[in-house]
């Protein structure tokens, strides 16, 4: 290998490692699973990896998805990764479409792919217990934030890619597509091409192969420029969010929100509290938080979101109305902190931090698994205060069980209904505290424990 | 004139009006200078504001520069655009370069040229006490803004181009070039082409005829959805610049800000003030925000903006040095409202909205053209509370002239140290009360006058 190898060997990986410290993508003991195409980026993914699992102290693993829409190009593809896994000792999912009996549509759209290759991932990552590392790059997010552009956003969209969302984390954001190509290059790692071409895909090589050398041109780091302004806008979106979900807690009356309270807020907090109150319901556009602040101008009226959700101004009240009567919206994210939390539906929430001694003397009664509070040194994280979301997985304490928030709340019998509204504290999609269990394996004091964090919860009673 | 052609001048005309009212750019009586190339955009311009004058309210004149760079094709365009005002019996002050023995560089730079006319458009706009229009589009501005995102930018530069800045107006921002295009060939209006080639605007005509075209591949109405984020962006910075306003406000102490009032800030917010601290020394790019960052968390150490300041942190105060001493950095602007303002320099002023009755009884002593108070019904727009900026104005109460601050500032002998820190009250670029001088002409009380905005001033002891 050559000194100009290493050194690129060298700088990507270094730039790698900072990135995952960085955003905290990965703990100790985690289970990792490369989502592995063939192409140079998902091929600098898996061998960063595997190069770096002890630095990581992650056990690294990966799947292959046949769409079943190549044919024979897609077979050389999985027996490429094939090849590769066997060779390096690396347990591989492979998912074939068509041995698992799926439909193939004639056009099948770059949509329709995603759909099944997401659907596997999740299906995976519950099952191993493991989190999907996906080769997203600086480029992809670039493409993604023009191609966003174009077709319409805002801050929230601006924001690109997260790196980390549920259980799937993306470590090659910090790297161009031709850092990921250079790394396999200096590796001696050949890959394979990828050709898609569905309309989507078409649109986004008219933007990688003429929007982007035309930016390039005007500076030849523009990639870094855009991406950093991307992770810019992601700071400004989280923040805007934790002021419109303050909003939302000063306007929260029983059913909904008290709209004088919402008509004194600013612009863009405003928008982002309206973004916050459409976006679990349908694509938030920009013509839907247009009709909703109309609708708070005038204080009455009606907006129709979808079959299932309707917006309604009644006596100076924003109420959420679904063919099952009025359901308020769920919470949206906040952060975690000291304070009493009156959330939609009636729920409150208080924490406070306090000795573990005074908890220990003040509490009359134990709750037998002690649940009701959890040592702060182990959840020092930012975790947000939220309902729940796609991915979210709880280990309830004392069953050494991993599970989807989903399968947890389809066993204790949660109606459908009560869902969107239940609080929960989260450290990305794992749950930390769930209202009615409490909080997690793990988190409970011990003999060391100086601090706690005690929850109160309380519940109004429903007057339908 | 064919129906489709009235229906095409119709639409532009409706659009730009309507952009004219809700952006309030013009006012009654004013007078408008049109920056006019003679090539499409400026033709619909100054095509526009004669057509529909008097629905504006406005008179209209215009402005040609020649830069002497272009030689034959130059004078070819000086005299298209005089024919057409001599036709239209507009007012033309044509610059001309050679004539006026400016030295022309061997390789004029698009920067050159740039600065050449601006500094003639500010000497125009003065002496006639006119405001100038340019003609920018929609698609200036979202070449402007992707020009931007490849060198790197955040909030304040994804605003993009104002539509109003000082005494510059700038009608066509709500028109893409087709449309402008479109319009001069409805109305039989013929006019020339630019063929500058510069190297920013080359770097700026392949974002033209590459990077635009791509990105109406994925939506061919890309301009309009960029064109709207840009607003998005303009509203979310005139936010922020008022949080960090309020932010700096609640840190001032006498010499500095109080760095342990800034720590607790969020991060955009704190930004946003670092942002306002640097932008009157030197372009504020992300660096010298993250060095200032950097120089707060420590609590120790100098950063070094230009020869001229540099930002210390001493005795948990942050202070900006001169040459000639300590001196506060100017405040950063922030709306207008009644309150207490502690302002950067030892300068407070505090404004109140009383009856006029009261404050008549209430006044002890009159001062003699009573400016330390406005009618309140004559100053009803968005006032900003700032400093000078370049192109600002005064009509000083009583004396019947229109001055640039400059000259006003000039002529009261105020030395150029404390010039950035007058606190002054401003619509746009027009100045309504001036710290010394108090109210401008024209918006003190009479006999119809029911409440007014009373203002109080005073100035701590510097200890120097």
């Amino acid at each position: 290998m050559s000194s100009e190898d290493e050194k690129v060997i060298e700088h990507v990986e270094e730039t790698l490692l900072a990135y995952c410290r960085q955003q905290g993508l990965f703990k100790s003991g985690d289970r990792v699973i490369a989502a592995c195409s063939g192409g140079a980026d998902s091929m600098a993914l898996l061998l960063f990896l595997l190069r770096r699992r002890r630095d990581l102290e992650i056990e690294v693993l990966a799947t292959h998805v046949n769409h079943g829409i190549r044919g024979v190009n897609a077979i050389a593809d999985a027996n490429f990764v094939t090849a590769f896994c066997r060779k390096n000792g690396v347990e591989l999912f492979l998912y074939d479409a068509v041995k698992e009996g799926v439909q193939i549509p004639q056009q099948p759209s770059e949509e329709w792919a995603r759909g099944l290759r997401y659907g596997w991932f999740d299906q995976l990552a519950v099952q191993e217990e493991a989190f999907i590392a996906t080769a997203h790059t600086m480029s992809d997010q670039v493409e993604t934030i023009l191609f966003r552009m174009a077709r319409g956003t805002g801050v929230h969209g601006m924001a690109g890619i997260p790196p980390r969302r549920g259980y799937y984390i993306r470590p090659c954001l910090c790297l161009t597509r031709g850092e990921t190509e250079a790394y396999c290059t200096a590796l001696g790692q050949n890959y394979v091409q990828d050709e898609t071409n569905a309309q989507d895909t078409y649109a986004r090589n008219r933007i990688r192969h003429d929007a982007i050398p035309a930016l390039q041109y005007a500076n030849p780091a523009a990639e870094v420029a855009i991406a950093r302004l991307c992770r810019q806008m992601r700071d400004l979106d989280q923040w805007l969010t934790g002021e419109a979900a303050a909003l939302l807690q000063a306007a929260t009356v029983e059913k909904g929100y008290d709209i004088s309270v919402l008509r004194k807020a600013e612009g863009p907090v405003l928008d982002a509290a309206l973004h916050s109150l459409i976006s679990p319901v349908r694509d938030a556009e920009e013509k839907y938080i247009t009709l909703l602040r109309f609708l708070l101008q005038r204080g009455e009226g009606a907006l129709q979101l979808t079959p299932e959700v309707t917006y309604k101004v009644k006596d100076g009240v924003l109420l959420r109305l679904t063919p099952r009567g009025i359901r308020p919206p769920p919470a949206p994210p906040q952060p975690f902190g000291e304070g009493q939390f009156f959330l939609p539906g009636g729920y409150f929430v208080e924490f406070r931090r306090v000795k573990y001694e005074e908890f220990l003397k003040n509490q009359p009664i134990f709750k037998k698994d002690l649940n009701c509070c959890a040592d702060c040194a182990k959840i020092q994280k930012n975790l947000q205060l939220r309902t729940r979301l796609p991915g979210d997985f709880f280990r309830p304490a004392g069953r050494h069980v991993r599970k989807t928030l989903k399968k947890y709340y389809n066993e204790l019998g949660i109606p459908q209904d009560e869902r969107p509204l239940l609080p929960l504290l989260a450290d990305g999609s794992e749950v930390l505290w769930l209202w009615g269990s409490g909080f997690a394996e793990g988190v409970a004091p011990d003999s060391y424990t100086n601090e706690v964090w005690m929850v109160r919860t309380e519940k109004a009673e429903e007057d339908e």
